[in-house]
């Protein structure tokens, strides 16, 4: 696990973070795949689906009694621990401020609108395992935000069905069109419509790197929410944090596919004595093939003098969990400019951010928390500013505006205004 | 200008709206661009400057003294009219309710924090005149939002200069860093920086075509607010509105390059005297040119039987601009669902919004109304969410969290949580 000197060092290992992949064979790859889609609906995605997931399907969309097999399927306690993830979840999303407003002067009013999407689809990667969570965390903030219709699309297993826990997920969240397919297949149907899938308002939901070449080529055709692609986590300790601690939070990061687990420490001893404790740690943990690729490819632990710097190398890196395992987390939260969310103190381990601590989990990963958000109620919401200008304000600044209009070369723009001043009535 | 019967004609006609194109000629160059921009820097934008600009800049930046000069080449009328416009801008804004919620039981924290992007480029298109009102319809949300460094890109004109307007509007926003850069490359430039134009978090504002697909292929690198284009204007007209104010409204729109103007009304008279009469006002309009192009080629008027039946057509269109020209226009206002901005009545034309009403011009344009907003300060912030779990909760949810994990195969997570389950302090 690579060892960095400082905030200096860290900044130019974190500079290709910022700099773009250029993977042209991918991205024409995903162009081939978008253009098939919109121009051959179905049929497409059934071939499509056959060559990535390995299973050939009649129809997409999960049939109503495969929802009823699942809850037989699945057991009571996880059963109960989703409907309290989800509880908890929309709680969180219940205190996002509400953003409409309206003001009146003079027979002139100024406001906004805000109005909920009317369909949008949640994407659910499958990898590994079924990823129920997702659905959660990203369904119920839509939900919360007023959206009606939510479809969900998810990776088919080898036999072409979908995990039950993803169904208990979807009938928890009221969700009952869920269609099996995966991949940049899935993102294209969902934008352009097929015969059998809908063309949504909005593709929201993390993915594999076909996933997110998918949604950043169809972002205009359909919203997205951003682009989150692999996870990393970057915990900030102190001589306070308790070594344990540390293991398992940066192992429950790099359990991930792909996953970047960084360890920024003022404690050297700390930073020293990590890697034979994750070696320790890994030893009788199912997942550790991966883990130990994260770690050993892109882990990282950053030595600094001073919390403030940790901070500094932190809103560099921007990454998507900042964790505070430090003696005074509350502290450093003014200091947090750029992080995807932020898990204040030793009880606060990201594992359980993951699940049912309130946020959605899916948050903005690669650098992109210096300029995009967590998935919240605002993603699924459109403000529709109001202009109501009365007589009185015409008559005080629509010749200012006329006069800017002029300078701009639009004569009818001013002709617009002008021809409104003074008129009485309409 | 084409006429249609009743929503069900106006929704075929819609239906390409949605269809996403598919031009890879375009797109071919605009990645073209963006890669000799990442890896030649200033010198790939110099090349692209020449070939598109026509003409050969020794550096980019606008030098200090520009902006002095350009105060004396801006009438004091115009300049005071900037400065009306940036005040209610700015005050409009302002109204826009905070998002930053902090809550805390039984020793858990949860919340979000509001954070200010860093440093923000705004595209300024150039076209054919200045469009220095776009500058003060970025800037300044931005400024309310918090951001501190704004920068400005914009075409340079055929001797390689930038308009005076635009110094000044510049100015009045407190932008001292204006590029003459415009087109692909300079959104390139923004978003990976070369030698003298810094990397930007965000780039916002309108383009034309190269400027709307290079922001594309640059978000991820970059945040971008949306893609608007070529402008459009709805106008909702029932019998009360005068043929004076609706020619006025939608020649207002097709002045602009590109611009599609629709008109739909209950009112049969209005729709069929509505061609003659844009062709009476058009006999002495200097952009009669580029307007008559907009009516011929795009121009749209749908009779509907009902107001009702009008806001369907309307909400299927998703249009940027939606002007009630109707008798009891608020009564329509709750029946919006997709619009970029709405302008309310008889006196409140769009072209005042355009410069000093207060909501930004920028607004979603060919349907992405759907999905998207107006800029607003939201576009400039980033939400954090912050999880401190305390003691308490950690034992109460911890073990469900901790089931959902397993279920999931990450055997790692459940372990980070069920290691502070019930350990004292940390």
């Amino acid at each position: 696990m690579r060892l960095i000197h400082g905030k200096h060092e860290a900044f130019t290992v974190f500079k290709e973070r910022y700099s773009g992949s250029d993977d042209a064979n991918a991205g024409e790859l995903v162009r081939e795949i978008l253009t098939a889609v919109r121009e051959r609906g179905d049929e497409a995605v059934r071939e499509f689906s056959e060559r990535f997931d390995g299973v050939r399907l009649s129809d997409f969309r999960v049939p109503a009694r495969a929802f009823d097999e699942a809850v037989e399927n699945v057991g009571s306690d996880l059963q109960e621990a989703i409907g309290l993830a989800a509880r908890r979840i929309a709680s969180y999303y219940r205190s996002q401020p509400a953003q409409g407003f309206i003001e009146e002067q003079d027979g002139t009013l100024l406001g906004q609108l805000v109005r909920p999407l009317e369909l949008v689809g949640c994407y659910v990667p499958g990898g590994t395992a079924p990823l129920f969570s997702t659905l959660l965390m990203t369904a119920i903030p839509a939900r919360v935000a007023g959206v009606e219709e939510i479809v969900v699309a998810t990776p088919p297993d080898r036999f072409g069905e979908v995990a039950p826990e993803i169904l208990v997920a979807a009938r928890e969240v009221g969700v009952t069109d869920v269609y099996r397919v995966g991949g940049a297949q899935a993102i294209a149907a969902l934008a352009y419509g097929t015969q059998s899938i809908p063309r949504v308002d909005k593709v929201v939901g993390p993915g594999n790197r076909w996933v997110v070449l998918a949604k950043q080529a169809v972002y205009g055709v359909v919203g997205i929410e951003s682009l989150p692609g692999p996870t990393e986590t970057l915990v900030l300790a102190d001589e306070s944090a308790s070594l344990g601690h540390v293991v398992a939070d940066l192992l429950a990061q790099a359990e991930h596919m792909g996953a970047q687990p960084v360890l920024v420490t003022t404690s050297r001893d700390l930073a020293e004595a990590l890697p034979a404790a994750l070696e320790a740690a890994l030893a009788d943990l199912p997942t550790a093939a991966t883990a130990r690729e994260s770690i050993s490819t892109r882990g990282l632990r950053v030595l600094v003098e001073t919390l403030a710097e940790g901070i500094e190398v932190s809103n560099r890196f921007a990454p998507e969990h900042l964790c505070l395992l430090v003696d005074k987390p509350h502290d450093l939260v003014p200091l947090v400019r750029n992080a995807g969310g932020i898990f204040v103190g030793h009880h606060s381990m990201e594992a359980l951010g993951d699940y049912l601590a309130g946020p959605s989990h899916v948050m903005p990963t690669g650098g992109t928390a210096r300029f995009s958000s967590f998935v919240n109620v605002s993603d699924f919401q459109k403000l529709i500013p109001i202009v109501g200008v009365g007589e009185e304000l015409l008559g005080q600044v629509g010749p200012a505006a006329a006069r800017m209009a002029r300078a701009e070369g639009l004569e009818a723009h001013a002709r617009a205004i002008e021809s409104r001043i003074g008129s009485a009535g309409k």
